[in-house]
């Protein structure tokens, strides 16, 4: 797959087929992530992939109840996620759309077919973490896998290492879970805010006027 | 390009010549990055671009001022970033090497030809901004581009913020700093520790012995 099309397509992909990920498929999955760079090339990351049936229960269990949590706590229990603030229908719909999916994903949590918790040390910016994340979804958009990069288990930390025996004493924090498996939906070029409304030439508020409306690359 | 090439081989490029980078590469990269995901696609993101030749100045000697502090604060002034703990010639002799290659740049960031600031706010984790970074760097290595990610200029927000009229009471941060040329090094599969060393299976400590020794790509 060339390079531009696993950046353009590599989006959000919660709901996906129970059917389990080959292994090397995985093996794949994470050979690539290893290559992204560190600080200092430190690789001070751990990737544990769990498809174990009960493992993946209990993590669901966490992972729903964190979720519940999250939207009393943040949105009021309103499943919206706040969209009626939002004040644009477009975006508006679009979040109520990610709500959705992302409620699905909770109920859903131990039938996806696999998990890749993510831990790091000594990374308090995410940037020696984030990058090889992000590589090894790229990866799996390579071979159809669709993944999902979930921060909300990081608030279960603690109720999360108990069930993976994890030490608690090594300084290893819980960065992300990417939820995986062969999607449910369609690919397609993410839609985003256009180039020029996040850009700046030089100084800050100088933009650049390219007029890019539409993705440079596309199907 | 595959985009497992662009993964494997988009490595730290420090070292880049003078010539500066044309606009469209320059527009593909950010095209490409804005794609990434973000959490609730909140796109909360700038990228500022730097070519003007005056701003790399005033921003290189705050970048070479930050470098000489880490430097002093972090390794007593060595020069070897701590190489002589670390216990392993291989390691320590790849831990010189790479502190060379960032004295190169704090001595030559002014030279470099783009430099990408990009900014967030409201993602304390990292989550929602590296992937869109490794994005800009993988869509950079497709061209040809060679990039680096640093953020030791955010030990330095204040005096990047006056030099580029960014405004201080709008939530925004600095995540990084990419710099950007075309490279004087060739391009390679990155050195890494293996998967194994790395990867657990469903518990923490269940190695896969799956003896990934050699990348899974290579040239």
């Amino acid at each position: 797959m060339d390079v531009f099309e696993a950046l353009y397509t590599t989006r959000s992909m919660r709901r996906v087929k129970e059917d389990p990920i080959p292994e090397e498929i995985i093996k794949t999955m994470l050979d690539a992530a290893i290559r992204a760079p560190s600080g200092s090339n430190r690789q001070g990351w751990k990737f544990l992939v769990v498809t174990d049936q009960e493992t993946r229960k209990q993590l669901g269990d966490v992972y729903r109840e964190t979720w519940d949590y999250y939207m009393k706590e943040f949105y009021g229990g309103k499943p919206d996620l706040g969209a009626s603030g939002v004040g644009d229908d477009k975006k508006a719909n679009q979040v109520i759309r990610i709500s959705k999916s992302a409620g699905w994903l909770a109920e859903n949590f131990h039938k996806v077919p696999a998990h890749f918790l993510i831990f790091s040390r000594n990374d308090p910016t995410g940037s020696s973490i984030f990058p090889a994340i992000w590589s090894l979804m790229l990866a799996g958009r390579a071979h159809g896998i669709g993944t999902c990069l979930t921060t909300v288990m990081s608030f279960k930390q603690k109720e999360a290492f108990e069930i993976l025996d994890v030490p608690d004493d090594k300084g290893w924090s819980l960065n992300a879970v990417i939820t995986a498996g062969y999607p449910l939906g369609k690919w397609g070029v993410a839609e985003r805010n256009p180039v020029d409304e996040v850009t700046y030439l030089d100084k800050w508020g100088n933009s650049p006027n390219w007029n890019l409306e539409e993705p440079l690359w596309n199907y």
